[in-house]
């Protein structure tokens, strides 16, 4: 049902727009403008009343967004409505914190299975989700209903594990692998790369040349 | 000396290139087609001539690349021709993962100290570091000379920390606290917010509605 002309950078903003909402909710706010939406997100007004138009949702005009109906509608958005079910491959050191953080922190997007190939593993639990071996990945994935599939399993395992997720039903992955998943165009994956992310940042820093120096230099 | 045309885009794709360079170098081979980069990263021969011309390196037309040359190359541009310092602050579950995580797996961007504000914790090690008190944070990075900060603490505690990390010399940031961070401008910040990624993810899966359903039946 997604509409495929709402740019991905929108959507991005919506779960920042929800807990500034919730939070406002927790603190019993019950009308905010764009203005202080802006303020508290750095976004700009106008980006903000974009976004939220894009779903049909306008403010009053000099008044604002009623907290609780533009929250609702966001999570209506967004699918967070109901409970969304995701499965994590790879029990290893960044599969177990993702975990741990995730089911400590969420409700809306919660691990309802966790699977890894490592009978070490397997049986014991994160956050009282046991972990499973990955011959039961297809069977638990459909039985469960899983929508989300997480995957931080080594690079060369990553292409296997989201085509099984994708066969038991899976319709979005978060790969935290380096590899490249292939999978069919109607599968969503957001590739979560801790090296890239690195090792871009250093082209940010005054180490970072910008160019090739030794190069230039041997031109001169 | 880093040049403010070059888009983020292109600048997250150079790791990419690099870690491919470097798999080609490990099997002996010393030239690569923009066919075949394509082939291996997804992204297209165009885009691919395109990115690294912004660098001034351009293949041998009918030939290629020069996996050695363009793989040095790649490093000095992104400034990881040698090993650029990171602090991380906030040794919790994520921030312990991740920290075990990069000190196992790189060593262009090392992760030469720790912080955390718990005494449990200080003096502890992970692979090798110890974690330190945040009294110590100024001090030790300006001394360690780092240049990127990884945050890793509770979102209230993040303003605080990116203060003190960019008082002490940091010029790049890789925050993974749900805050917002303001800096001044010559500072980057890169956001990685699990909350945000796995809620909109949900959007991409059949659970979401993409519009308001209740409103829109309430209009028939």
């Amino acid at each position: 049902m997604r509409n495929p002309r709402i740019p991905e950078a929108a959507i991005k903003r919506l779960p920042v727009y929800l807990r500034l909402l919730e939070e406002l909710m927790g603190e019993r706010v019950t009308i905010v403008s764009s203005a202080e939406l802006s303020e508290k997100t750095g976004f700009s007004p106008e980006q903000i009343r974009k976004d939220l138009a894009y779903f049909g949702a306008f403010g009053t005009r000099g008044v604002g967004y009623d907290t609780e109906v533009l929250s609702r509608r966001i999570r209506k958005i967004l699918g967070l409505h109901r409970t969304v079910h995701a499965a994590l491959v790879g029990a290893g050191n960044l599969g177990t914190a993702l975990a741990r953080y995730s089911l400590s922190k969420y409700k809306d997007v919660r691990i309802a299975a966790i699977f890894d190939s490592d009978w070490d593993k397997i049986g014991k639990q994160i956050q009282g989700v046991e972990i499973s071996p990955m011959e039961d990945l297809i069977p638990m994935v459909r039985r469960l209903g899983v929508k989300i599939g997480i995957v931080t399993v080594p690079a060369p395992e990553a292409q296997k594990v989201a085509n099984q997720l994708v066969e038991a039903g899976v319709e979005a992955l978060l790969n935290f692998s380096p590899a490249k998943i292939r999978v069919s165009q109607d599968v969503y994956v957001q590739n979560i790369d801790l090296t890239i992310e690195l090792q871009s940042l250093a082209y940010y820093t005054s180490v970072a040349s910008g160019e090739d120096d030794a190069e230039t230099k041997s031109r001169l």
